[in-house]
């Protein structure tokens, strides 16, 4: 499958040049496409499940394994990943709903990070800058703004530029987005909300707004055939507490003990990805709107 | 040389039972010897330095190399390092000085991480453990007590155990330490001012004095033959500003761009780690004791 590495490299270069353009999708529809022809040749075995509710199974053949796929959410199926993405393409949000999106991006995004690691075993780079434009596309399609990747930091007689996660810049008297983007968190979390109060000490607090997009925390044993949830939700509550405020925390797979802090201190609003679409216009106009 | 693999394997165990016991410098003593004797059947290869003042070598054999060792600190005498290992055991600290201790212990420690560059290509945790228990069995020796991994957070209505770094702690009414260690620190260290952040958060600003501790910042270009220093200074200051306040970075082999930072704001005190056994005594007591 040369076609798909080929396509993601050209992915790269489209979404360096105009991340919000429709050409980015166009071009993630074709490589889900490939994806999707290339996993049909596996077979699905069901994983035992230690997360309770949910399901998982992997792409399986000649010894290869890919990353548990959650059943619940994931459509093998083009026309329906296709029929949302065109919603949302033409802001036609009534035609779809946050759940539906939510599927329709997972199966694009684990398609893809499933099909790698079946092609490029032990590749954990690909996966994840996959995973940073697809997301990267999303914001900047509904912010309809390119990103940065740094800021200039201009503090007395300090200057220098601060390499950092994807930077939405809206304007004067808007506030400005921060995106970091995980395909799974584990101990390095505390790097982004360290590069939340960064902002916020250099920038002032509140006006650049912390959103975290991941794709899931599953852990699978091979051997066992075993999948598990790694969370540690009381050092997010640490972080959240001591280190910065993160606006929103975004899952295409949300584990469940994380659900659970958006109802606790300090709170903590993690949701499904396919909210972010019915919200982010309230949120940067400083509306908390609730689903 | 499984004689290296089994001995370090002895001193996890010795380390996790009582850091600061005699029994661990005796152990690391040997397998000093052992690796001295391994790499002497390497060659030495002078690698191009892009460092001013600084030069550097890799130990190379049949398409094998090890990490850059630099020139002007390591001595490959192992009664050098017996005799400035013996001064700090006897507390004899007037018959060696800050320079010979830096010398003598970053000879310790870059053969062990040479060695298993050439045994085991690839392997990095083993280094960086290795240096761990190292530079935890220097505090525990000079602290007089052992280390904890994990610190209890108890803070109203929350109660939970917060996983960290080495914490010493002296007891009532005197600082804790809270230690990271890294054998190099690249884009990762964040997460060592944000740990310590949430320590000024947890127990109060100034409750922890935070040490990091490093082996060097070097990076090998293995085919041209160069070798380089990653350092960012400039973000340095802005975590020294923004997230918290680390008391003092330890090289053994110190960055000149990382020393630079000792004259200017925020006042980031690194020093070679020679120096830490000179004023240890003093800074838990509160006491800035300038060499």
């Amino acid at each position: 499958m040369k076609e798909i590495e080929l396509q993601y490299r050209k992915l790269g270069n489209l979404v360096k040049a105009n991340a919000k353009s429709d050409d980015v999708i166009e071009l993630i529809m074709k490589i889900h496409k490939n994806c999707l022809d290339f996993i049909s040749d596996y077979q699905r075995t069901d994983l035992i499940s230690k997360i309770q509710g949910k399901n998982y199974f992997v792409f399986k053949s000649n010894g290869k394994q890919s990353r548990a796929v959650n059943s619940e959410l994931f459509v093998q199926n083009y026309e329906f990943a296709e029929s949302v993405v065109n919603s949302i393409i033409k802001n036609d949000f009534k035609k779809t709903n946050p759940e539906e999106i939510t599927k329709a991006l997972y199966s694009i995004a684990i398609s893809f990070c499933s099909s790698i690691d079946l092609l490029k075993r032990g590749d954990q780079k690909t996966p994840g800058t996959y995973f940073e434009y697809f997301v990267t596309h999303w914001f900047a399609k509904m912010l309809q703004i390119n990103p940065r990747k740094q800021v200039d930091v201009l503090n007395l007689d300090m200057s220098t530029s601060l390499p950092t996660d994807c930077i939405f810049d809206l304007g004067t008297n808007r506030p400005k987005i921060h995106l970091p983007v995980k395909t799974s968190t584990r101990e390095r979390v505390i790097q982004v909300w360290a590069h939340q109060r960064v902002l916020d000490g250099v920038y002032g607090t509140g006006r650049f707004l912390g959103f975290l997009v991941c794709l899931s925390e599953t852990k699978v044993d091979h051997v066992r055939m075993e999948v598990v949830e790694i969370c540690l939700p009381d050092q997010w509550r640490l972080y959240q507490m001591f280190i910065a405020q993160m606006k929103r925390i975004y899952y295409l797979d949300v584990p469940t003990r994380y659900l659970t802090l958006n109802e606790i201190f300090p709170p903590i609003h993690v949701r499904p990805f396919g909210e972010f679409f019915y919200e982010i216009g309230g949120l940067v106009e400083g509306r908390e709107t609730k689903l």
